[in-house]
């Protein structure tokens, strides 16, 4: 046990998801030695982003502004909707710069385990803008797992009563891998989505 | 990229030791989602530790007043000062429980690598330690590495030229160890170490 300020950090930062006791002794003690300036700027941005990050009104996305980054760009194309289930994966959208659509943040995916379900993600504001904006297509980019593959079947049968056309990112071989290593599922759906070449 | 503040939490948070940019991201979005109370707890925890923790005058351990927990108490044998490296080698070694004397923090090991020398340590406040108080024996409790062992080898020849009585901590296997894994230069240490039963 550490003395006062030095106990406190070492606990708070042990409550990080992923800091263990002994990662959360090596930050509290990295802390204690780098330039107060470095310290103040950190809780500074720990504070700015409870203060002043809200989520989008329209996509549900983190956004420093009413509407989110890609919401208030006029050049992204209103008419297809990406859904995913976090903030994290539009970053990894936005990077592969593939998708010059709009965004839908689910914010998690339904996980009866869990207890998440329908009404736990943001599905309603979903078929608000389905019900207000003029939307072709929507992607449905849910992780490919359990939950995910759940969330948009679910999706997949909502979204169709409404006559939008409703589609699924696929699911393959991830490029630069190996047919040897890859398992039974992975390599059943790279084969039942093969496409003419 | 994220918005303004989310970003500049993530760069922040990935600039800590042994934290890349995923966890960066994972913590920042954890820290978005958790009570704002619990955030400006964290923030405020780490601006206290920076605000009131400073070193013990007498064995340059971290410490909330001017002289720190062990060495303002009194009923710790002050004639058998253990010399370790870094703070939480005092809490290691409080935990076993083992120890009653007072305790001396080098602030790392010598390292021609890193380019920390004598020099570079706490070992002048140490020698004006043994110069005004009245120690017997000085316990090196250096960690049994490299650094470590050119650290208590120094110090050991150092020190005996004081009259003082200088030990060095065990080497050995570790409780519940297995000699069948154990690496030679360890089992080798535990037997030029073996004690009679």
């Amino acid at each position: 046990m550490y003395e006062g300020p030095v106990q406190d950090l070492v606990e708070e930062l042990g409550r990080l998801p992923g800091v263990g006791p002994k990662s959360a002794q090596r930050l509290a003690f990295h802390l204690l030695t780098v330039d107060s300036a470095d310290a103040e700027r950190l809780a500074a941005s720990i504070l700015a982003v409870k203060e002043r990050v809200r989520f989008c009104v329209r996509c549900c996305n983190v956004s420093e502004f009413d509407e989110c980054r890609v919401c208030r760009d006029p050049r992204r194309d209103p008419r297809v909707l990406c859904v995913v289930e976090e903030p994290r994966d539009v970053v990894a959208l936005e990077r592969t710069g593939e998708f010059r659509g709009r965004y839908h943040v689910l914010g998690g995916a339904i996980s009866p385990i869990d207890g998440v379900g329908p009404d736990d993600l943001n599905i309603k504001p979903l078929l608000a803008r389905l019900a207000d904006e003029d939307v072709a297509e929507v992607v449905l980019a849910t992780n490919p797992n359990v939950e995910g593959e759940a969330t948009a079947s679910y999706l997949g049968r909502l979204l169709k009563t409404l006559g939008v056309r409703v589609s699924r990112i696929a699911s393959g071989l991830p490029v630069g891998g190996d047919l040897e290593y890859a398992d039974e599922v992975t390599l059943g759906r790279a084969f039942a989505g093969r496409r003419e070449v």
